[in-house]
């Protein structure tokens, strides 16, 4: 089962997806925890290269930066533990691509669909948590905690855009996405997401 | 007019385009030299981690990195260049792309193709100059500089097939590929190669 996050800066995914990292553990199961833009040593390298770059990136260099990120990430992580039955939890995934460099930097969403495919395969997330939080309210949690990369620093408009589009995307394909309001208590949250994850794992996909 | 360097490892691109360089600006033209990977400040910061990665990368998530390198040079460098009327030099372009990932690592020479065009719209090379050079004396000489990447340390069949890809695609694109014996003495070949691009220059392409 290959279950991604997905929601604005600050919106709370590396907590939960921590906790129901934890949570299935400890009930037994095979899991295995990573991330985008990153995941691998080699795309942990490109990560710190793209959010840190002080001179102006072009838009479609960006794309393929994450879609080569994602290329290793695939092949070298998700794929081979999905392959040995594991459930996989991703720290954004294909729809954050839609969503920043699509809706957010304007590029074509069919290229963007186009390079998605070419680096995914085959492999599509069973199901998609969306955390659902104000978009000032998730950028002051990222200022409190010292972190603010490029894509942070972006002014409040482009993270609304993300929003919207995230939320556009939740719309389009509602039995994959399953939207959490995340501005509640973490354990709270973590309880909606932990039953939905259990239904879909009792049950199957 | 646009003109790309391409040839195996040590066959003296740097040196020849170095000499052209000076020679063209010499005589009044406005000339840009640049380089791939690389030729941006990011895509310098991409082409350290791309070439210095010490785990295994995947070769389409290679791929995706030269294009996003490639990506950035054109609409950086490139194609502002080429609009200002200016002449440009690049230390390897497309060619090499079919030649190190396509022959070389055996990915889909179709998604080379479909990568190359997305990242350099119409912009095509005006003329191509190989530099031939048999690949143990190539590799010889990078030794002797103490320059080994990623890619001058794959082995020397590795380098063959990358020799006898340039030669096949010097053979479809007659037009374009100009090759040159790279084994010569420097101003030598220098000669040869300023006298061909005098000669475009003079004409037109």
């Amino acid at each position: 089962m290959f279950i991604t996050f997905e929601g604005v800066e600050g919106s709370g995914k590396t907590t939960q997806i921590d906790l129901l990292y934890r949570g299935l553990v400890e009930e037994g199961f095979s899991v295995v925890k990573t991330r985008e833009p990153g995941g691998t040593v080699f795309g942990e390298s490109l990560r710190q290269v793209l959010l840190h770059e002080k001179t102006a990136v072009n838009p479609l260099s960006e794309l393929l930066v994450f879609a080569a990120m994602r290329a290793q990430l695939v092949e070298e992580v998700i794929r081979p533990a999905l392959k040995e039955g594991k459930v996989v939890l991703c720290d954004r995934f294909t729809d954050a691509t839609y969503a920043y460099q699509g809706y957010g930097r304007g590029l074509d969403l069919a290229i963007i669909g186009t390079l998605n495919n070419l680096v995914t395969g085959a492999i599509r997330p069973d199901l998609t948590i969306l955390l659902n939080c104000p978009v000032r309210k998730g950028l002051q949690r990222k200022i409190e905690m010292n972190s603010t990369d490029r894509f942070e620093r972006e002014d409040t408009r482009f993270h609304d855009t993300i929003k919207d589009a995230y939320e556009k995307m939740a719309l389009e394909e509602p039995q994959r996405f399953y939207v959490v309001d995340g501005t509640g208590n973490r354990e709270d949250i973590h309880g909606i997401i932990r039953k939905k994850v259990g239904e879909l794992l009792n049950h199957g996909v």
